[in-house]
């Protein structure tokens, strides 16, 4: 099904210009349910966590897990800014709580952009009227805009699911661009669904989605200090979600976050080319995850299938000292369906073949550890040097 | 002192071109002692290892830690190049020791260049001849060019040491220039000495000096299947190392090991700037080179660096997802001497300062964890469209 976060009954959203960002772009989001929602959330791993990581995590646990709102700025990670830092995230919860009418603790707040910057709380304040005045059930995608950086597009997905006879929504938003090797998670993420989700179901259900979706997804191995995936749950639709009807929802919930993780792999910063890395044969699932993120990270992979150059010896390089089992002997690489290394012997001679695979779009490589069964699949881009022309004057 | 492998006494080496090179440029490197030499060596600790690596291995272990001769190949890696790799990496050996006529074992080998491709025997089987013609004291610089790839210069060192009343000499060639995270070590290394050093004193000796040098740089963060740095000890000087000159001894080694290992990172694939990257307030030594190695490795640190830009939030966001003990609230970051952010709080004002100081070439960038008295430091180079360029069409 079409849209994003509005897709899901009882939610409206709002994009607008706050002046953060210096080009007066879109940078402001707000995410509104009509009724307090069962609220879950992952946050980044880094221990250099923003302000409004902390104060997120705050008002979940003091709301007992339910929200009405999210507000959401772009252009200005308020991370690294002190106490004062921490305060203006506390001023954007509550400035939103008092115009939605809710407790403070039921507004999730997040922030993206440039670090150790402060957010001018004043802006926020005078762009907040005119986003509650703009909310719409048909303005997810501004919303969807309005929290990129450098993200070259918006990236938004739904899915329509039938759950005990009832149909009920999932859709979100996401924004990446760099900075990404989620652990969980390096961008942010906003997911709504209209089903009736006990708070156990769904913390578990976005736990699960999130590790093979928005975990399995690397631009360049960055984790930064304010990812997160928060999900909404209203149960505008009805449709209630228990341990018979689990399946259907997590896998709804799970198209929907594969969807938005693979647009920002493809939008990560100068891709060109989305890369699916499979890694098989291994001795175990966190083996196999390991050899695929450091496939997925390699500069020398990356810049590779950046140039259309099959060298699969880099695959083997990579494998090989990834710190997980592996036998060079049983070893193989695939790229597409071109065999280019096996039973430890090179078919060199097959490289034109998969030089002319590489000049596709959407590519997959295949490598095979040769030391067990277990396997993992993670989603990555080329290395250009589009990506350095971008990361060398983000500042300036 | 000036020279590199030949600077100490009893050493000869040569460079010719084999033809290995599709440039037709050096590619065939000699190394030679006039007598038995103790040896050392470190390796890759990549499981993909290739097949010199194998062969000299075995030959240091069946000759009980001598060897006579270095023979090295640039153009050609003769990795994952199955059984047919490692009968031509034996028959390198056994050429060389036939024409130097010394027995196998005494002849250590090394390759580098493309994976996956057959080195072509007959090549250096016909070059070899020459090259032990040319074989002089005064040859070295030879030697340092024709171990070369993609290395924008040669990288020789060599230093005197006194030791018990005795001059001695340590001299050493290195190349570098991509795959380079030693652990141990993404190159080549080739250092020689006419001390008489036993070989317990050696190996601890090489591998003390190689642990803050070749260990503690990185370019790319990938390590090689090929890398080795040897070590011959061939007695010539009559300056007899012991425990009591040890400490002479391994300063001398150090020096030579650091200004070979800086110079692979000045010439890293596309480098314009070298950046020592310091860490203090760690709780761990080990967490300490952890965090300076994820900095190092960072492609957010690398490009801002690249570009001029003071983007110390990206610093913090590393130290904070390295895996280590980290306190924001106690951390610091300093550009040159310019403090960025303290105690939790940062000092963005200072920024053009930094800005300034970055136009220079030799860089120091510095994180303090805020999480206890430990330190280390690792060199690296930025990350530059060039570098992309470079391994974009490696092999085309």
């Amino acid at each position: 099904m079409p849209g994003g976060v509005t897709a899901p009954r009882g939610f409206r959203a709002a994009g607008v210009a706050a002046g953060i960002k210096a080009n007066k772009g879109l940078d402001l989001a707000l995410i509104v349910s009509e009724m307090p929602a069962q609220a879950a959330a992952v946050f980044t791993t880094n221990l250099a966590v923003a302000a409004p990581v902390v104060v997120s995590r705050e008002h979940l646990a003091r709301s007992g897990g339910t929200a009405r709102a999210i507000i959401v700025n772009s252009g200005c990670a308020n991370a690294c800014t002190g106490d004062d830092g921490l305060q203006v995230a506390r001023d954007m919860a509550a400035e939103t709580a008092a115009l939605v009418a809710c407790p403070v603790e039921q507004v999730l707040v997040a922030s993206t952009g440039v670090i150790g910057v402060s957010l001018p709380i004043d802006k926020i304040r005078r762009a907040l009227p005119d986003a509650i005045r703009s909310l719409a059930a048909d303005q997810g995608s501004l919303a969807a805009r309005a929290i990129m950086t450098t993200d070259p597009f918006p990236k938004e997905a739904a899915r329509a699911i039938a759950i005990g006879g009832r149909n009920a929504a999932i859709g979100g938003i996401a924004k990446g661009s760099g900075m990404i090797e989620p652990m969980m998670a390096t961008m942010l993420g906003f997911v709504t669904t209209d089903a009736v989700v006990p708070g156990r179901l769904l913390d578990r259900a976005l736990r699960e989605a999130v590790d093979d979706t928005f975990n399995a997804i690397t631009v360049d191995g960055e984790c930064s200090t304010n990812d997160c995936v928060m999900l909404l749950a209203n149960g505008a639709s009805g449709a209630v979600v228990d341990d018979s009807t689990y399946g259907a929802f997590v896998g709804g919930l799970t198209a929907v976050c594969h969807d938005l993780a693979l647009g920002i792999v493809r939008g990560g910063e100068g891709a060109t080319k989305l890369i699916k890395v499979t890694v098989t044969g291994a001795a175990s699932s966190a083996d196999a995850r390991r050899a695929a993120k450091a496939i997925a990270n390699s500069p020398l992979v990356k810049t590779a299938i950046h140039g259309g150059d099959p060298n699969w010896g880099r695959l083997i390089a990579v494998a090989g000292r990834a710190g997980v089992a592996f036998e060079l002997a049983r070893a193989a690489v695939t790229i597409g369906t071109v065999v280019l290394f096996k039973d430890g012997r090179p078919y060199d001679e097959a490289a034109p073949l998969a030089a002319t695979y590489l000049k596709g779009r959407d590519l997959t490589v295949a490598v095979d550890l040769g030391a067990g069964s277990a396997a993992s699949t993670v989603w990555t881009c080329d290395l250009s040097a589009e990506y350095v022309r971008i990361n060398a004057d983000y500042r300036t």
